[in-house]
């Protein structure tokens, strides 16, 4: 309810055209704003697309299958995008029954469906790995940021040890909007491109790695921690967030 | 040197227009790229404001007085704005014997010289903070945007035990090109903010607290591991972390 | 003190050898040196139930199954409500045999068996719940709570990324007795409610979430640092614990 | 605004006996709620006290004496109680000059301002400390509990190294309508006295120790997993958070 | 020194081409330049039991079977005791193979031959435990001091939230030579036994717990940071350990 | 039992109205009901010597000067041997002006009288130290050994890195009754020391060291997880509880 | 391309005995250094065994079988040693199919193959482990070693707790041009061999223990921490690590 | 080994009682068996210069100004080179009063006394810092290494967010023996050096740094983690230290 509806809500009481009762109701309405969708375990906030400029996305971790296809299938009714993060072939199983047109991406641990596949943001997000060991993460990050409307471009294991493989993508690298860096073990890897762009980078830890990597940590505080100005960073091996992060960035350019 | 040049480069060789040596010494120190000042104990990157987008910063911890001194002196000489974070009254008073104009800011603990106060940047920075007590920090923020040419924006201790205070800014809220939000504790303000509006929010937390906040530890996990998607986390108290974050979004838009 | 011992007391208060305020004394000594029954791997603490105002609960983990359906029969045989956490349907087998009136629920993890379904404690237990992931630790606390002979209402799936819906719901919560609040990632949810009411809160961390939330330290860290006052917390994953809490602050009225 | 001031609002416009701009206003800023007092660095919430059932207290940590002593003076200009913890010498010179009738209790490091001395709470809050060094954590709690309107009696150093000298104590433990038990090191002491009363038991861990004790963090482990049930534990050294959740708890029982 | 070495050096001290204090201190240095027995993968120690006052115990964890067996069946042709730790039915069967007459206990996960039932050291070694769950290590302890020659008693499940269950046996506890106190979760009885028994207290922190608890860290920092003194702590589930501080300890006293 | 109860006791013995093993077990159990002093603050446990050995040590940490004074005195007057550990300049001088005649160590940090300088206990306690910097520690726990009636050797600086520093030592290894090792940095010489000698080895961390010791951590756990069986350890910088320990050995092996 | 190179095609150029475009190309590719093989998910790095003296390895963690196959394939076919590590059979299976002629070591985990078995570095690698659970770890740095081209010694199961089976050894130690000691649970081995031997010592944690060595972090505190000088510490379990280390030491003396 | 054994042995070598062989076995024993001198609170190894190639080195932290003097003392009178690590000024006053000639590095830390200037080890010890702020560090090893005998180069301030000034000196990283990095927050740097060049990389992490680089933790953990393979770590801020290692390999090379 805007303030103009308000106004002139106002103005139909005064004149009579609306009853008391019905503009009492609507103004209570409006103040609880968002309307979700109550499944009992879980309210479905159909309104978030509106609000944030990305679809409800389903956080698969801790819920079963049935409860996943449940709500999958009310935020495809709605007609949104629909992506499912952090799930498993048993709820990929439930969610082909409700949903059959979706797709089960198994590295990146994703079920998703785009309606449309025609990009509609502006400027190309970078996927950069530093090994092959991270591109479950990197594939998660770049199908989210698909569905999420962008058009996506992958360079992968490029890490710092052999670092005349990520000089040789120099070109790519200015080019991008925002650049989403996947590292595990040291993750120094955002701190060298950091130094080359000026874009936004995004930097994802992995938990790849092992000792005192412990997983994913030492990437984790490598990213908060580095002497590179103004790196993003996300929780370890949160692909989507970050493309998530890249979507608040693209979209406020609009 | 761009490929042109170095093609038209190669042409004169060629003509002999120019020496085979000179021309040596041109392609040798274009593969060096970035120019910088070599102070022994610091190579200042000068390079790093056209690179970047932004000037280099000095980071003042570590450093001596006389050391911060030298290093400013050479930036404000370059035409460079300076931008000293991590300082304390003694390097300010090594800084103001030789660049008289800057200033220092006690509460955020930074100098800085601000060679034109017009804002370069189109979009307002906003800086929430969660308590009086985090204002050190966002101050570190809001100097450090304004230093790098943003209009920013304050609204400070709006902590989300007494939530009214926050959901009374919502229009400045959503007005707000980047949200950049200071919180210690439990770090629970950027969930609350990332849920509300749509652009970019940089979660910055700090070291207030106690006991289990662990200087910080509590509010940066709680960042990262926020419910609401794609926030942005820098390190604990890194104030002018979020300031370059926001300018790297932001000049992307241009 | 024995049987015969009472006996012999009573009738000297009723002679008069001994005055009326010194046998009183001697009882409530007596009552505060509590029974129990010893297995040989176990002391079943039969007294609690009189001492504490609740039954010795069964804490599952790391038990076999022979020994909690030994415990359990002992204690539905002394006529007790019974309550074991942390079990599976190992456990739930052999419970079964001797305890052929128990449930189990599933999700919650917990056998139990409840004499008498009306509610022995005055005032509305709600349990909230930031995510439908966080519903097996919430459904623990919510059963325990039953078990214990309190009325239990359920608000699930209110986490703070979408506030709304937490807000719709204020009735409910102000007139709640005691809020337990079940949260995993940041654990913010308690920080809002806490803000939100009066009544004491009791904050659950859950294991909830991946990377940083380090299997519910950050949701745990964010609760204890909450910057809402006169917040209950109690240890990871523990619905029951809160349930029990609940308990000892509405018994505690009477 | 109640829904009955609502309804009346709306009556009154309908009669053109309220101006439809000021009917605008009214339920505009009932929409904001709970009204609070805008210091710029701080934002002081005097609603708190109807909506919490306690006034807001100032966290001293962090904070300028200037600005701790603004607070204090527009608190207790509304009439409210003040409570100012984690406080030090420079910021009660401060305070003392604007609220000259305050106390500064230097062990607990709080400043405070009660208007009325009579306690407006039924029930005794006992507080328990385990070891003399654990008396300023012990004091702020009592301190605390006593401006929030409880009776407060102490029982210090009966920690379960000498277990003779808690068991004496028994009858005060069991008279004590909430029990809050501080204590450092390995924090025993609680899951002794949860053994032995039916009623809440806050147990407030303290930095008090060295070596593994880690300021405090094997206190606070081991009351969160205590196996007394339903212990509620507090942040480490937090005795005014143990006084507040006391009077979460009694205040419940009116 | 072998055999013939000793014979001649005897020979030569009844000689007296040798003086006796001198063959003395070879015959004392030798003792102490202990054998062992390489089997390329493993030097097996057989001198320990000399040199140390109990045999080499073969810690089982990260060996194969086949190791185990061939390093057993060596120490039993030595005529030593076998005790075998942290083993599992695997390990088992292959030393059944070549010791038959050895013995699996399955909840200590512990093989064992003991030549000799007699106790061969003076005094009382009582296993308390807090907790049924933590059975496995106190058996872990029980059996491996039975097999170092110590009489054993047990007493479990007097955790401290049931405090009279300890209480009752003062008698028990004053009267061992030894005190070995197994606890998961908070750790806190070693505490309490301290405070009442003035023989050694060897406090045993386990895994049982969760979440806080941390797999045995909860308990582990309460026993260093006890506030009884003197407590002897060992490593997290070691019961073989306290079994051998035990040994350490009863057998210094002949 | 009071002194009246002991008169009354002792007659019916001698009167043969109470038999002899009654009266026995009588009073034995009033033993172990202890007296105290209770200073409000404080209360003194002046029956912990006959109950555990060793007198009630005072922890200096967190009391105040004339706190410490206090109990110093009521100690004294009692007759107990006096030992305040943890303790600094300031609270000396309290001390000394009401028991004249104890002693401060600086380095150790510990204030102590002891009325009597012949060792009461059989068994030499030596005190190994690895460094000169855990000379502090290795003093507290040679000064509270002496106090507690131990003989007590001195063995400092015989760190691993020159092993034969140690080695040159062995008979006097041998000899102890019980070998208290101090170390800092990685804490390997219990280790080392555990092999060599069948004593009780008490292994106490200390917080030497910088880095990755992180305040005597991994001393700590390097002592925890020796694969030299039996150690005993205690907590970081405990050179107070190692004395403790040795008393509770030795005074049990009478 | 060295400097003389680049001083010939630029006379080349001058001449015209190179065309301008080639001269161009050859720059151009200089510039970009190092040639490696893109497979999409991976870019194999030929040009890191001259430029690092060791061939690229292939971090088996987190790659599919193909994966690994794959690249296993492109390496060989170069001419280059093959050393995958930290793999399995599944990957074995599908790397056997492509290189016939490669080994699987099971305990170290390890594929590898090696075109020529002379050794081509001067001095001997000396392996030391501190227990048998260490050998994995031990033969994972033996095997890559003997890839690399090293002279490999073992010397295993020489813990400190039996010191005299690694004094017996000191004539191998001191014969080494390098030694890499390998040890889990307190990790104290390096430091007595450090202390021991003048050659660079490798200290390699392993994650062999349980409970407070918490996965190989008791041991690699330990290492970093010794109070023996120089030591090399690698990551915890990393014995290829160890080998690479010992190739930078060994080649470096040619 | 006294010195009349040792004439006795080499007469007997002389007069062919002792075959020469056995004679050399028993003299290289000797040395083995090394000298110190007991201070009472040190034992210095006087022997350690012989042994492993450089003096004792004394470790300032903990030892009072008088000790380190006294040490001090006794190795210059033994004719050793001077190296007094992690001191002040104190010690460095008192150091004065007894060894005149020394010197005292302050931002190092560092007292020391070299013999001779002449190199003495061959190949150039390349010392390179990430910032200025880690130069304490970058002069404690930098200085070490000096007294140690080598060639020493600096190389300050490259750190890898200004990349092209570490490509810079690319051939000063080339012609290096042993180049050591010393980097704090994320320790990228020796990621990036050791995929340059094939020397040993020595890697020091420094404490430098906030919020969560922890002390050093963040770098440590990048530097025990990095891609590339075969990089040295040392503790934390142990400059020191990695002068050792680099002792250790150039020595071995001779």
């Amino acid at each position: 309810m805007t303030e103009s509806d308000l106004r002139l809500l106002l103005a139909s009481v005064k004149q009579g055209t609306i009853p008391q009762d019905e503009a009492f109701a609507q103004i209570l309405a409006a103040l609880r704003e968002a309307p979700y969708e109550n499944l009992d375990f879980a309210r479905v906030d159909h309104h978030r697309s509106t609000r944030l400029g990305m679809p409800e996305v389903v956080f698969g971790q801790g819920k079963t299958p049935s409860q996943i296809a449940l709500i999958a299938e009310r935020i495809v009714q709605r007609g949104h995008n629909l992506l499912v993060t952090r799930t498993d072939p048993a709820a990929w199983a439930a969610v082909r029954e409700v949903v059959p047109s979706a797709t089960f991406h198994e590295s990146a641990r994703v079920i998703f469906l785009r309606k449309d596949d025609t990009p509609r943001v502006t400027g190309t997000v970078l996927i950069v790995s530093a090994g092959t060991a991270d591109l479950p993460v990197a594939d998660e990050a770049a199908v989210s940021a698909e569905v999420m409307g962008h058009t996506v471009e992958r360079l992968y294991d490029v890490g710092v040890a052999g670092l005349h493989r990520l000089l040789d993508a120099r070109t790519q690298l200015h080019a991008a909007a925002v650049v989403i860096v996947v590292a595990g073990m040291e993750g120094a890897l955002p701190s060298v491109v950091g130094g080359l762009v000026s874009a936004p980078v995004i930097a994802v830890p992995t938990s790849i790695g092992y000792g005192a990597s412990f997983g994913g940590i030492a990437a984790l505080l490598g990213m908060l921690t580095s002497c590179a100005s103004g790196l993003a960073v996300v929780n370890i091996d949160n692909g989507f967030g970050a493309a998530a992060l890249a979507t608040r960035i693209l979209r406020s350019r609009r």
